[in-house]
């Protein structure tokens, strides 16, 4: 029996705030554009018992657009297509966790 | 420094499909209403590094209404207010899992 059932269930925050709210959110700062080519991607890979998800509010707003990928607990924040290629090639695919744009829980 | 950003984090799975979709969905089967039961009594208890999220499409849809708690990577499927209390009580607040509740990788 697998130990999980997702290898990688990685959870994409879209939380959507008012206009110029003091938090911000990862919504007003590309999350559903970035999301949406990370499901797109993963699928073309072809990758194994992995499930990109979308999340509610993370709760790390100032950080977004954040994302956290489990069982591990890596928390990554991404700005663009190329962080998603990472996080997907490096951690995903290969195993090891892309520290350029990894967050740690003291943030 | 801690290990994890959130010692339980969990995801409650909130999909919606059209009525008579012949997986169903979550929502169709009390995940809101549920879902915001857990999150206000998981307030209450004062649990912390707690977070209960709303969570997309978990792809579990027959065996739904379901949530997996991470890192440990626990899928439960409830269905009652009694079902969210003792998931709160043992294993958030005592870390035993539910057994009577837990769904198997292989489901």
């Amino acid at each position: 029996m697998r130990e999980h059932y997702y290898q990688a269930h990685v959870f994409v925050c879209q939380n959507e705030r008012p206009a110029g709210h003091e938090r911000g959110c990862c919504n007003s700062k590309g999350a559903t554009k970035l999301r949406n080519y990370m499901k797109v991607r993963a699928k073309e890979l072809g990758l194994p018992q992995t499930r990109i998800n979308t999340a509610g509010c993370l709760d790390r707003c100032e950080l977004g657009p954040v994302m956290v990928v489990y069982p591990e607990g890596t928390w990554y924040r991404y700005e663009t297509t190329e962080d998603i290629d990472q996080i997907l090639n490096d951690h995903l695919i290969g195993g090891q966790v892309v520290e350029r744009l990894k967050l740690t829980p003291d943030q």
